[in-house]
Formats: C-alpha cells, sequence, structure tokens
C-alpha cells in the first residue's frame, strides 16, 4: 500500500532537482520518471500533468517555511522580535533547500504569469509581515511609511542571500556556503533589517 | 567603413535579448545572427566565439552602471550621502535596462563559475561601496560591522528590485512597472538602506 505514496514523493523529489537545473520548460518528465525509477505515464498518474507537478514542487518547498513563518508570528514578542524571528526562519529555510534559489531564480526569469503556488505562498508570507509592520508603526517601533514597500525592503534580506549565496566566494571572497560564514552573512542581514525597519531614535 | 561596427552592435543588442530569454546554453547562434540580420559566421568574426559574446554583452550591462557608481563614488560629499547616490545609479540602470534582470537571473541560476566580466564588474563595485563604509565607519556614521557583510545587505535593496519587478503586481498587487511606483519603491529602498547602514543615533 506504501509504492503509491513513495513513488510520488520521489517524483517530487527528482523533480525539485530537475527543474531548478533545467527549469520548467528545459526539464522533461523523460528525466524525471527516470531518476525517480518510475515508468514514463507516473507522472500523470500522480499529478495530472508536468504542469501540476511543477506547482507542487513550488508549493512543496514555500509550505515549510510558511508553517515556521505563521508559528514565529502568533508568538508573544514585540513587533520588530518576531520580524527578526521570522528573517531567522526563512534564512533557515534557503539553507536547508539547496535547489529553492536556483528554483525561483529560473521562475523570475520567465516571462509567464507567476505560478499559484508562488503567488498564495509568498502573498500570504508578505500578508503576514505587513500585519506586524503595522503593529509596530501603530506603538511607535517601526518606521513609518507604506508596509507594502517596507515588505519588499525587508524581503530583499534573505532573497538576495538566497539568489547569490553560491557566488559570492567568487565575486567577494566571501565563501558562504561554509557554515560559519553562513551565520555571519545572516546574523548581519537581520541586524541590518532591524536598523532598516525601526523608527529613527529607537534603533536597538 | 561603418558596416562591421554597426553589425558587432546589432549582434550585442540582439544577443542580450536571446539570452535574457533563453540563457547561455538555450540561446543559439543562429537565433542571434538572423535577429541581427548577419550571416551564421558573423559571431565568429567579431567577437571569436559564442562565450565570447556572451560575456561582452554581460560586460557591455554593467559597463554603464560602473562608470556611474565611479563618478558618484569622486563625489564631494558624507559617505552616505555618496552611497545613497550610487544606490540611486544602480536603480537608474535597472530600470533603463530591462533585460538585465533576466541575464543576471539566468546567470545566477547556473551552477558554473561565474563568468569573468560579472566577477569584474560587481567585485569593482563592491570595492568601491567597501572604501565608502570603511570611511564612513572611521568617521562614526556608518555602522560598525564587517564591510564585507554590508555590502551584501546594501546591494541586496537594488538586486532584490531587479529580480521581482516584474512579478510584484501579481505577488503584492504593486504595479512596480509603473514609472511612479517604481520611483516610490526605489524611494523607500534607497531610505531602508540609509537606516541600515546608519550607526546608532545618527539615523536621519
Amino acid at each position: 500500500m506504501n509504492q503509491p505514496l513513495a513513488t510520488r514523493d520521489q517524483l517530487l523529489r527528482e523533480a525539485r532537482k530537475v527543474f531548478a537545473d533545467k527549469g520548467f520548460n528545459g526539464g522533461s518528465v523523460r528525466a524525471i520518471t527516470s531518476a525517480a525509477g518510475a515508468n514514463l505515464g507516473a507522472v500523470s498518474y500522480h499529478f495530472g500533468s508536468k504542469e501540476a507537478l511543477y506547482h507542487a514542487v513550488l508549493a512543496s518547498v514555500w509550505a515549510e517555511a510558511g508553517e515556521a513563518v505563521a508559528r514565529e508570528s502568533r508568538r508573544e514578542a514585540p513587533p520588530l522580535d518576531r520580524l527578526e524571528a521570522i528573517l531567522g526562519v526563512i534564512f533557515m529555510q534557503v539553507a536547508a533547500q539547496p535547489d529553492l534559489g536556483r528554483l525561483m531564480l529560473r521562475e523570475l526569469a520567465e516571462t509567464r504569469p507567476v505560478p499559484p503556488p508562488i503567488r498564495e505562498h509568498l502573498g500570504r508570507l508578505a500578508g503576514t509581515i505587513k500585519a506586524i509592520l503595522a503593529e509596530g508603526q501603530a506603538d511607535g517601533s517601526i518606521v513609518a511609511g507604506d508596509p507594502q514597500l517596507l515588505v519588499l525592503s525587508f524581503m530583499a534580506q534573505p532573497f538576495h542571500v538566497l539568489a547569490v549565496r553560491d557566488r559570492l566566494r567568487d565575486v567577494l571572497g566571501l565563501p558562504a556556503q561554509e557554515e560559519a560564514v553562513f551565520e555571519r552573512v545572516v546574523n548581519n542581514a537581520v541586524a541590518f533589517a532591524r536598523r532598516g525597519l525601526s523608527a529613527p531614535g529607537r534603533s536597538a
């Protein structure tokens, strides 16, 4: 009884690698099923189509981050502390999912509409952060301004690291794949974002 | 006598579009020469190889930004003001070069070594910013910390906008392709970066 589930998970895992390497158009169903040790019809059987499999991959890479962020957002803590914790959670996902960066970069380079799972997960994430920003603006701890735009500057910190981490050794001489260096990168980014969001005179 | 130069420029311009659409591997010499109205041998004749043409494209998209940044960096102004001006210049390049984002995203999604023009141009840009950061740390206007890591947080602001601009309508309901909205995005990012870099108690 476990075989169908196992095959579905295998397909998801291999599809994530193949789409990260080749993009949606370049990644073939044949490459995915063959890596998963499944027959060519397995993608249709388990997901319905190559596009549905791709959407399932995107949903899977963001689902865990989304749950962790939602947990942090409900903690009893000042808004800036909760935002700092959320940033930490996002960075942990970035570190834990080596294909996430390339998947997102390839998707962003496309000109087609944003796939629904990205729109939903990132839209929800942005909504959570905006609500905390508004709370902090109300209590005076967070700088005034359009929360929509502040979300953008906030998300720039993990997104940029996600995008360039593997290239920092070549461009800046910063081996950010190494755990100790990555930790310094994260601490710096979190502190930078905190100062960027803090109301003048309130920065820690 | 003008023909060879014109063809070379045509090839550069079409190659930029083709590589942005398809990436280096997916972009064919045939597609580039045909769009440029040149014969199939024109790439070898003018650049030596497809890879050399690709490097010339990358150098051309960063050369103008590099010159503008170098000019701003030599102005007589406090470090934070110069950094703000540099950020403005980078954002102007982002706005003016619609293919720049997709070119960089596709390149970043690759696992091969960073192409020399990116290493050189971004390395030089990082060096310029690091020098101004060190100046500001010496005069007390810029927060303490590893300038290498501060460069990263600083560059995150334009990079993120470059990467996601065309998707902000779908994900955040923010039509950042519109000039007035883009201007608000830039002003917010510049102010965020300034707060992020300012020494505590010194933020404007």
